[in-house]
């Protein structure tokens, strides 16, 4: 799986050199998107060695936070470029992509292997209580959008709940890497995957160099996003909650496959329903304060459709977690929902 | 019980006589109705005795696809009739009328009995995730079109809905026949309501006889709806949800409540959600193909009343379902539930 | 906790002087405000000493019954003053206000002390799902108006809700007190508190007392409340949904804070889902039922905004109950809910 991704650096050459022929730009948004997802695999192991070297304390605490740098670089060169609803689309669609794509591909590789799923109920329906929480502290700002419209006080609104967020961030940090570690030890899952040890300098340039790139990308990405979606007769918002939300959590969804197909379940919730925590409760409100140092505060105002989505997903990753075992049939209906809703969106105006 | 409903087949020669005696429509409505309520019951019986010269293979899929044969034979009449708001409100009716009122009897029938209700958690908390997906995915048109509202983007998204949907309900068939098959062995209710073996021939005159009938009564009872309904004072959308939906599952709802009353409560709850299932993943996606074949397409929007009634019903359901057993307060609830609906949709306009 | 609270009672001479020396409004608001939380603990406690005497049956029901009096009476005054908006507010607020904020606290509280806070799967799921499907009950006269927007169906329709809930509300007394009383032997909060018996007259005199101080200081309260909701720059709205239903329900805020903080979840929980249930189905009907007495019927139709919070809340808490135990971090999460409605509450115009 991982061998077959790393093909994709090629493609890093291949959209600078269509950036510098000034090629079609759609073709340099495919290039470009296609290199991102080999290159967000690596952010991801590379902060895992280095975390590795930093002890479980500050070493968690860098895991947590890096854990989903690549969506949120995307998003940053999203919100400098202005184009806010491609930036709260791919929030939304990260949430959904992660619990109904990333967690229905598990459940259908792992559910093909075995009839049924175990997983530990208590633990599982843990991040899916704080997720459900989340979600709605997520989408009252559109909610409260669609019953007043008053945009000066939707912008306020959004700052105050994104302060909340960021701090319900660091309690959640002190949870797992402090009070409630224990819930956490040897669900390590590079420890499953049989990696080794990786010399500290190693990860620190392999970090670096792969951040470099996928900010790189991002730009160009962002640079042809609203070109590749009118070519490609989607809108702007389509683009965000599927494409690039697909493509920034690419290596998590193949990761949390390979789990499931080692009957580790746990751990392929726990990839799903932490990175979908992790985009609420920290990528959601940075991205409202990075929008304050360019100049254009963004607002969490979500459109209805993507609030009933996140809602509903949200909803249906606690009934899956909660009867604490899972199978392939269950797996299928989490991708017709996706499916659906992709459907829904890409008929939906801009 | 059953007994009982036979008496009702008294009224096929006087619904026909008066049809012949151009009587008032009305009483037409009333007679053909109350008719097929135990020919639905002579239907599903029939299809049970030949299911089992069939064996487990063929003949749980016949069982499971003409399970609901009664209710679809009503909705292809009254789709050739154009009452496409009465077909949908059929749909939505069937899902909640099982969920709440279907559910609710047998919980208050067996709590009266016993002060718990125990069931297998895990068994029904597996039919209760997939109706909620199921219904999720039903919902979807409707989300749209109150948010977009553009018609012939809704046809298509509700054809391909109606696609997804039927592959999923293929892919039921698959889990609950072949790979899973072991999760529903010996729960056989037919067995459990102590029959006895049917010669094949006879089952299928039984099964002829008793569909073409339902199809005589259907196409009566269609001809006189909305005739009926105005003389009611209730909308063509209330006769939908909850008379025909009531008529089409008589004959579930008294199994349901013998079996609970026999502390089965796993088979009860079985009936309830299946056949609500069966309703959301093959009954919905057929009628909008059939649709296709009378030239008059029909889509899946259903009002913001049906949807939300749709959504909380399945939510119920599945925390009915979760919590492993159940009592007469629970039962009362869902009922009242199913009244509070029930006045809400008499008093809203056509 | 007690003894603090306690203070509170020299609030009464200070608001009565302050009405009588014709102050600011706002400072009459603030004391009488303040006086009548210490005043719902005494009603409360005097109502319990009663109720030992009569017995577990009649005593039950006088304590089941009585419960929230203070917030009843309140509710009352501000209904004889016309204040409909406030007084539905006020249902809403006491029940999100008891699922998230006394449940939050609660957990808070005891989560701090222990890493684990067990509870009873079984029992606490009893309650939240009875209360899922009060809470859906109630809100089926708001859907109905945000779609169909006639308010003499609206009024009948709330009546006619208000009439199930009512009779729902006698069968969970019949449930509670007679065919399942088993469920709640043993739960005697202030057998927990290690209190003693009080004689009859004593307990009588100071119920008398506590309920005429609750309604004079409730009439000063509702005569000052717009008063000080304009001079605040606050909502009718939101003073009801928080500030009048944080003060009626103080008493139970630091019962149930007091009882996780000794270990004792179950009881939190019953506290706060208790106290919910009783203003879903007793409070609400009553309500209404007054307001017809007044000759100015008040319909049950809240905001939408409303509607989404007391829905969320509801779902919010089965989650919490259906897992079997909690922790610090699941009721920081209902405490930061809670904040961001309360922030978007405020924000809305009145």
């Amino acid at each position: 799986m991982k061998n077959i991704l790393n093909w994709l650096l090629l493609l890093i050459p291949i959209a600078i050199g269509l950036e510098f022929a000034e090629a079609d730009p759609l073709y340099i948004f495919i290039a470009s998107a296609g290199a991102i997802i080999p290159l967000a695999g690596w952010m991801g192991r590379s902060t895992e060695w280095i975390s590795e070297h930093l002890g479980p304390g500050i070493g968690g605490l860098l895991n947590a936070t890096f854990g989903n740098a690549a969506e949120l670089i995307i998003a940053i060169m999203a919100l400098r470029a202005g184009l806010h609803d491609v930036v709260k689309a791919s929030i939304t669609g990260s949430i959904i992509g992660n619990i109904l794509l990333v967690l229905g591909l598990a459940v259908v590789a792992g559910g093909l292997k075995r009839p049924e799923l175990k997983f530990n109920r208590t633990a599982a329906s843990l991040g899916t209580t704080l997720l459900a929480l989340s979600a709605i502290a997520l989408v009252v700002p559109g909610l409260f959008h669609h019953l007043s419209g008053r945009a000066p006080e939707e912008r306020t609104l959004s700052l105050e709940i994104a302060i909340v967020l960021a701090v319900t961030y660091v309690l959640s940090l002190i949870f797992s890497l402090h009070t409630h570690k224990h819930l956490y030890v040897g669900e390590d899952s590079e420890d499953a995957l049989g990696m080794h040890h990786v010399p500290l300098w190693r990860a620190t340039v392999v970090l670096l160099v792969a951040t470099g790139f996928v900010a790189l990308m991002s730009e160009m990405l962002v640079g042809t996003v609203e070109h590749a979606a009118e070519r490609l007769g989607m809108s702007d918002v389509f683009v965000g909650v599927f494409l690039l939300a697909i493509i920034g959590n690419a290596a998590e969804h193949s990761t949390a496959v390979l789990m499931a197909m080692k009957n580790k379940m746990d751990l392929a919730i726990n990839i799903a329903v932490g990175s979908s925590l992790q985009v609420a409760l920290l990528v959601a409100p940075l991205l409202v304060f990075v929008s304050y140092l360019f100049g254009r505060p963004m607002d969490l105002v979500f459109t209805t459709f993507e609030i009933a989505a996140v809602v509903l997903a949200a909803a249906v990753v606690n009934l899956i977690a909660l009867d604490g075992e899972s199978n392939w049939m269950e797996g299928a209906l989490l991708l017709a929902v996706y499916g659906i809703l992709g459907m829904a969106f890409y008929a939906l105006p801009g």
